[in-house]
């Protein structure tokens, strides 16, 4: 590995609606595609139930061992959202409905000519200390309590919430990701160089991926993506180049994704 | 809740691919779809890297914790496949190219004529003591060590293993998920209402869950899926009966899915 300066994130999705398999989690993928380009790389995910005190372990645990910690669910008016106070019982601290977001949520009910019942003055739960996060699409805010972002389950509000985080995250070195298709190779084919070449770049990530999709009539078309990443982009081009080869060797067409 | 037994299980998701971003993950749906209907409910997951340590850690975490665990990835020919080597690491016993698991392989390649190369057989290394699970896909088996079953990664291989491990699994009592969707209808119109509704119904969990669809010309389309979860069968009737009273009520037409 280089000398670059590295930051780290995890994310903890909240919500017994995405280990129930009801809902299909999408916040994972969008989260950690907004903080590649920032140079921040995603390093574990949890998914816990709406039970506080997991929540509480889990999120003292990772925000111990990650540079940021991004959560997602439970932060709506019913009462099966608790992620607000569990988050202040990881950090300690007291909560209660705040001022600042209150108006927010008011002004933004005033507008929509939504009445504004009890339940929803609920989302002005902050924990005590937190920094209030822009909400675009339904105006209750997110908050930012020390290195941990909670956001929205709504993966449509997660997205509007994060064009209000990335101004307060210092990046790291950016790790690029390239990768080349071998339509019809399989893995077995060139794991052996695929290994040595590994050996001799330990400043590259390199990774195999095999697909199968299914095409018309039950026919399978399967192949390998090989993915290169590294914070080194000299590094990187030397390795695609050489994996290039190899599956061209192998009697392939290599096909060069410059981006991932 | 009720004194019905608890099976429960946790889904590790094994390779740097999903916490980059690059793969959107589909295993943890497609297994917790798979195991409801045993009476299996998953309580947890993790997605962790390709470091035998933090899969290690993870891995003795998770099957202490839970009554069944499910890996998927990191059990193909190549470098990054370390998963096989992990879950030998976790439960401490030795770890080798076994005879069942190479002549599978060795079947399996005969007669799709392809070449058995060194890499290939690696995928023959199985922790002592562990089980086979068939491969329909491509050969090449998973295994159950303890409670622990290991998966391969694509999804389509990952759900033809489950075929083989249903037969396996002592299950529980069986949670049934029924839901009313309100069109229209937004969380905080009904939240205290539910919420007292959870007060009076211990033994059902209910979960209130907004969706935003974009219709054409950017026009949002949103409402609330109101879930409830129980393996008390006249509860749930009863929930959900009350639920849909609610949201007729409140002016919305209530839509029952008796099986979600």
């Amino acid at each position: 590995m280089s000398d670059a300066k590295r930051v780290t994130a995890a994310v903890l999705l909240i919500g017994d609606e995405v280990l129930s398999g009801r809902t299909q989690d999408k916040n994972l993928q969008q989260i950690a595609q907004f903080l590649a380009p920032l140079g921040i790389n995603v390093i574990e995910c949890r998914t816990v139930p709406d039970e506080q005190d997991i929540i509480v372990d889990a999120l003292n645990t990772l925000r111990a061992r990650a540079s940021y910690v991004f959560t997602t669910g439970g932060i709506g008016p019913t009462h099966d959202d608790i992620t607000a106070d569990a988050v202040a019982a990881a950090f300690g601290v007291p909560i209660d409905v705040r001022a600042d977001a209150l108006e927010i949520i008011e002004e933004w009910y005033a507008r929509t000519q939504t009445p504004l019942t009890e339940s929803r003055k609920r989302m002005a739960r902050i924990p005590d200390g937190a920094s209030l996060i822009d909400n675009p699409v339904t105006g209750a805010p997110g908050f930012q309590t020390g290195n941990v972002f909670t956001l929205a389950g709504v993966p449509k509000i997660a997205r509007g919430m994060l064009e209000d985080i990335a101004h307060r995250l210092e990046g790291g070195a950016v790790t690029r990701s390239r990768s080349v298709k071998g339509e019809g190779l399989r893995e077995g084919d060139i794991a052996v160089n695929l290994g040595a070449l590994q050996e001799e770049f330990a400043q590259v990530s390199i990774g195999s991926y095999p697909y199968f999709l299914e095409v018309r009539d039950g026919e399978i078309r399967r192949g390998t993506h090989l993915v290169a990443r590294s914070t080194d982009e000299d590094a990187l081009d030397q390795v695609i180049e050489r994996i290039s080869v190899m599956v061209s060797d192998l009697g392939f067409e290599p096909q060069i994704d410059p981006e991932a």
